[in-house]
């Protein structure tokens, strides 16, 4: 994690932190409230040079990195499980193809702001789930279950046998997401941008459901389509509970 | 504009191009595809090293970049006329320093897909509408009327004597987005991802409202939250008329 807002968010969510580099010399205060933060939890702090600092995070680090523990992930039915136990009507999220970092983060800050209780991403055709996501989903990839699935169809067919209903968000559906009604545990696919959610997946899939637009654009940006599609469930099924 | 979507979307779309850029030597099928339409249309298109490209676009142009006429900014006062004269209730949406071009190009595609009638940016401390933004917003940026204004407050204060409600979108609100029944002309404040919508401008709206979301994060990205409550808005103002 890198970044003073990221970085912040780390302190104040209490999250594990293994080391903290900081670049020599830096007077900004924002930054050095940070370091005494972490001095004060027994963090070691390390003062490097700014290449240093470029090497550990591509990107705008702003002058400090966090080294965090790498994401673990776990097995898809320990996650189905897991959120079958906590909650009543458990909401999935089935990433297809999304390559772009950002969109990853942003989608994964959704997530857990919508109280999503896991995502599942294939093992290719994904962006790889690093520090940059780490850092676009404002930590919230910390929050959240996440399982790799070689084939997602499969997870498809795993949530169904478990009632989990799986909808594709796609501009081709004939069902608009605003009126639809959701009633079951859910299973939300978005696909990727170009492309769309796979033929393969759309056939499989309970209900597809789109988000009516002008005439004037093809789609949305695939991160703010899955905030729209995940704020619609969470005001039905947690919200309104 | 650059990249084979974003293209591709100009000539869909019919916008005016004024010449095209492509690398030399390229065996790319889409590519060719797109020369191809463009020759047809009698639009010059011009072959050229990758470097020349580079230059001409920074970011990922995928061997293709259009050049079309700069966008033209109106005055707000032509702005609101003309929305006023086009719809019954129009949608207006006003980015109080939104920096980060990636997110002004989703929030501007977001805006057009769900039929806002105008943008309203400040002069300074907003990201420059260039070739990223448009890239971003999918061409959007050709189908809204924008403008820039010295300062935000005093569109707040034009719009409100224009008979439309100002809503600042802020985590601090007391109320819901859900829930909220838009009547009239509406005005949406989207701020900032750090500090969010101005002490000052948040005095003078006329309501606040927040996008319910779990005690685990502190926000949704900008863009994010901008699709949502532009979703909601054309839901109940576009939609349901």
């Amino acid at each position: 994690m890198a970044g003073i807002h990221s970085v912040r968010e780390l302190l104040h969510r209490d999250k594990p932190v293994e080391k903290v580099f900081v670049k020599q010399n830096s007077e900004h205060e924002a930054l050095r409230n940070l370091i005494a933060q972490f001095r004060s939890r027994n963090v070691p702090v390390k003062y490097v040079p700014q290449r240093k600092l470029d090497k550990l995070f591509r990107g705008n680090h702003q002058g400090i990195v966090a080294i965090v523990p790498p994401v673990r992930f776990m097995a898809l039915e320990d996650l189905v499980q897991r959120a079958f136990q906590s909650v009543e009507k458990p909401v999935f999220v089935l990433l297809d193809g999304i390559t772009d970092t950002r969109n990853l983060g942003a989608i994964i800050r959704s997530a857990v702001a919508f109280e999503a209780d896991g995502i599942i991403i294939p093992e290719h055709h994904s962006a790889p789930v690093n520090e940059e996501v780490a850092k676009t989903s404002s930590g919230g990839i910390f929050h959240i279950p996440l399982t790799k699935v070689k084939h997602l169809s499969d997870a498809v067919f795993y949530l169904q046998s478990s009632g989990v209903e799986i909808i594709a968000a796609t501009e081709k559906a004939a069902t608009g997401l605003d009126g639809y009604k959701f009633t079951a545990p859910v299973g939300i696919i978005m696909g990727d941008e170009h492309k769309g959610v796979s033929h393969q997946l759309l056939k499989i899939s309970n209900k597809r459901l789109k988000i009516n637009i002008s005439g004037k654009m093809d789609s949305l940006n695939v991160s703010v389509a899955a905030g729209i599609f995940l704020y619609e469930i969470h005001k039905q099924l947690k919200l309104e509970k």
